[in-house]
């Protein structure tokens, strides 16, 4: 399993006139969180296009238990519960403000896409070796 | 039933290196949909929230099958299929291209809050009455 | 001169926890209006990518005089006064709520890039002399 | 003189199909900048909106040099020249990418309203005098 906790400060610009952090910002949080996630493996997001893959996402969900607000530090738990066989790869997230009250829970499925192609592919060997490491 | 149609052109802004409209800006998207059914019924968002209610997302899932790109002229189908009985109140998506290919199908469930007591509350009777008309 | 007029309406997600549209908003709101401005001389900003040339922004100013609210449908008064000659164009604007106060005031000054050489170019020909008309 | 630094890591989300950090994104940036200027007078801006000031902001220009890339981790230098003297508070400002190259030069004003009576006052006492330490 590979985990990872990232710590983001909600900015002003992010919030709505209900004083929370906009529904829509999570999906940027998560990002942030898988990328953070991918870089325990020994490389980043960006090498992963430079090599010539892309990886959009196909599948979000998330729910909200309680608000995040203006200032807090929320925490992002990032975790990769399998290595992934096929052209997809799930993340699932837990999401914690300061008291460590949990504010809401999601999943996001990415699948790998060939840039020369446009195809969809097998996540790469190298990607793969990386992983085992942590399972 | 509620069927409203809003089209919506991706701004340079909301797309990403990967040229795609990034996947979390339909969250807006899909925020301007169901403004647009609201006022179907004959008083906007910004009405109720003026009447004391507060409508947070508390579930929010989405499906990508296709990219919408820049300057697309993109169309919010949103659907409300069963008047609620109770705190909650779902709204179904599609997003279709300009040659009517579907981009993307979600959900979005919010709840009432009543803003004085800062608890959940069951959706007030003129927006139940309003809905009426529609089904 | 070039003069566009382009409506847009503040989603709940683009206010902030003070109630306004967050001032950061209005960049997009501003290069919605130029690409509508562009829209008028018969291409898009779409197409002037596609033909290879980049046009990032290189200054921007504006004042804001009064804050937009949620729900505003809001009027971006964008205006060309000058035919460029060199490799920037410069866009002036205006911005107005529904009771026609006015709300902000900008500017914005894009350069030409070739995408090929990543160099610094003259605002293409055919670009110049669509404006020919307006002027 | 106050200076601050904060360091920034581009999200996937801020980029655009240039592949720069989209224009627009710093003014988020500066804002994180400013507040964790304030943060160093030991207070935050979440504390001066509870005391009952909201500080929008009436100015904002930025000259862009260089553009910032996905994940670049770049820094925002804000600095504060002078202590107010009346309704208005100015912040400086220099971007710079991991090699040290000025990205961008920007600065914004930012006024003092009272919540309760929605009217400009002057910054108040104990803001200044937290002020003085640095100057």
């Amino acid at each position: 399993m590979i985990k990872s906790e990232t710590k983001i400060r909600v900015r002003y610009g992010e919030t709505d006139q209900m004083g929370y952090a906009y529904y829509g910002v999570y999906a940027q949080y998560y990002e942030v969180g898988r990328v953070e996630a991918m870089r325990l493996l020994g490389f980043s997001y960006k090498d992963v296009e430079e090599r010539g893959i892309i990886m959009p996402v196909v599948d979000y969900t998330i729910s909200y238990k309680k608000p995040a607000f203006y200032d807090d530090e929320i925490t992002i738990v990032t975790t990769l519960k399998e290595i992934p066989t096929g052209v997809k790869i799930v993340f699932d997230y837990e999401c914690y403000n300061s008291k460590n009250e949990l504010l809401n829970i999601g999943k996001v499925t990415l699948v790998c896409i060939n840039k020369n192609t446009n195809k969809m592919c097998k996540l790469p060997q190298w990607f793969i070796d990386a992983m085992h490491a942590f399972f």
